[in-house]
């Protein structure tokens, strides 16, 4: 098995599990956060930058890296591990949710997508196998299926045959993939029906594959609409294999995907929001640009002890990033994966003493305070 | 003495030095390059990675700084120093440049300079006293007179006034500096004028003080004239002080400039040109963005053991490039400043064997070939 996941422990009153996923570039330890390197780099990142806060797993996307640099040059350097210098585990995503993203620039049938590139209009086709194929030459430790992400809202009829063509393209994903040091996910669908989440679940759970992810949340729904999908959904899920909440990285959201049984998240809320001078707190969000912090000595975030907060005072932060300094968009990045990569710390911490219950009665409330209305 | 420079060795042959300059954060190794982080930040770079490569001596700008954040904020945090976390030691410059450059939005008289920030059009009124005042406050270890740059090309009255000015201006600026931690140095005008260049120089050298700068060079003008130049300024100044040539980072006239005994440099150009992702190699300038680099898996220079080149290929670089990442900037900016800092302390080391001479001549031919043209 290319990569191999274990429960080490359950809590006792909800779904919430510690667990470790073993890869060919380190093990992990779950719940995790996975920092989104779409392009080939975390964004203002450097790999040891990464490595300084325990990051184990990053994520980079199967579509913007075939659009560029492209494959060839990718294959050149090994795959995406030598490209970007990342010794760690690495992810792709298939780029589905990004395809469909694409709206009008899209057209979708039984074969494929067919799609025009956000860089420079030309026309791609792309099928569950190409995409297959892509992933084993980007070579992450960890590839996707292609699937069909529908918007949100959605009616039930859409959001039914995209269920049915993601169970058939993850069929024929599977069927394609012949990377044996490279694990195939596959992505439960079914927006917010129970009953079609059901159906994806069980279909794809069917075709056993070493992981599941659950996409199409996250994607503008109600927050307690998610969560009651999450309830629904993970219990479709065996508990052996891994389980993959996509596109989730607010504090709270986490806290409860957590509860709901989910290992590994990915967002790009803590690096993209950095870059607009938000950061993450132990007293919640602050907007690191407004004129209270002008003169302010105190670090982003009195409670933590990354580089940032350790060397650097708000007032300092606040001016780079009115300045326009690339060095403003570097220390608030870091802080926040920072700052969520101790979240996930703790929890599992939590979990590790048999006391999840307690911190979740705890910080539920707080972080759904602090971070629930985003 | 808040800085206190002793000369080491003195090459035969040329007028070039070895020397140390102590200050009272840490001992900076001449001849040495300081790379300019204009607004409290050597642009993309953290104090760690300046660090890294040996970097002990810092700019940063008193025009900047006043107009942003302003000196209160400087002030709380203790100095620059402390505002941008650099332990290392720190020169400003005064921003007569900067302050000259704006051309229409300035107006000068012989009590100061009137001028509009170019940030909010705000009207300011900055005298020698007052410039020294605020180097206070910021307590870099070095400040800068106020002088008056003159554009090249320019008229022999227009720079005779802009040394005479420059000299009385000095002397306001050194009977109002009061802080004894840190050394007040001037700064030389003259244009292109030899008698010029020497009159500023003994006028300067009349009032004592603790270093001198050669300022208004590197401006537009030839770079043989620049050259001749500092032959006829430089032995004006005294052996026993350091001495500065400001503006100047092409690795080209950074050798002259040893040959012609210049003791510290400092330039945009090593950060500036990486943003556009130009690097300096031990080939000569390499424009990263070429399509011939696309699928290079070389290290942007064969000869450099910085961590870019060790760990990242000219591809990976491009690709970070083309595809707008921050990491690219970075990266290209760090390799760059590595360069300079090796190529200083390759003429230092030739230096300290007494061979600067023979390292001179090896050099200097390669060194315009690759660079001269800019």
């Amino acid at each position: 098995m290319p990569v191999h996941f274990s429960m080490k422990r359950k809590c006792p009153k909800t779904a919430a599990r510690l667990g470790k996923l073993e890869t060919g570039h380190g093990v992990i330890e779950t719940p995790a956060f996975m920092p989104v390197g779409t392009q080939g780099t975390v964004k203002t990142m450097a790999a040891h930058d990464l490595e300084e806060m325990e990051t184990g797993l990053i994520l980079g996307n199967c579509y913007h890296l075939f659009l560029r640099p492209g494959m060839e040059i990718i294959a050149r350097h090994g795959g995406l591990h030598g490209f970007m210098n990342w010794s760690g585990a690495l992810l792709t995503d298939s780029g589905g949710f990004q395809i469909f993203s694409l709206g009008r620039l899209r057209k979708i049938d039984q074969y494929g997508v067919t799609f025009t590139s956000h860089i420079d209009g030309r026309m791609h086709f792309l099928t569950p196998e190409r995409v297959t194929r892509l992933q084993n030459v980007i070579g992450a430790d960890i590839a996707m299926v292609l699937d069909q992400c529908p918007p949100y809202p959605a009616q039930y009829e859409e959001v039914k045959a995209a269920v049915e063509r993601t169970s058939l393209w993850a069929e024929r994903c599977k069927k394609s993939h012949l990377r044996q040091d490279q694990a195939l996910f596959a992505i439960v669908q079914g927006g917010i029906y129970e009953e079609l989440r059901r159906q994806s679940a069980r279909e794809l759970v069917e075709m056993d594959f070493p992981g599941y992810a659950i996409g199409g949340l996250s994607v503008g729904e109600p927050k307690d609409l998610m969560y009651s999908t999450l309830q629904s959904t993970v219990p479709e899920l065996p508990a052996a294999k891994v389980r993959y909440l996509m596109g989730v990285g607010s504090p709270d959201a986490l806290l409860e995907g957590v509860k709901w049984g989910i290992d590994l998240f990915d967002c790009v809320l803590p690096t993209r929001i950095a870059r607009n001078g938000r950061v993450m707190t132990s007293g919640g969000y602050l907007s690191i640009r407004n004129s209270v912090y002008a003169a302010d000595l105190s670090p982003l975030d009195h409670d933590c002890s990354c580089y940032v907060c350790v060397n650097y005072s708000r007032a300092y932060i606040r001016h780079l990033l009115n300045a326009g300094e690339i060095l403003g968009l570097r220390l608030t990045t870091y802080h926040n994966l920072y700052y969520i990569s101790g979240l996930m710390k703790e929890i599992r911490t939590a979990l590790a003493e048999d006391r999840f219950e307690q911190y979740y009665a705890k910080m539920n409330f707080k972080l759904n305070k602090m971070y629930g209305g985003m």
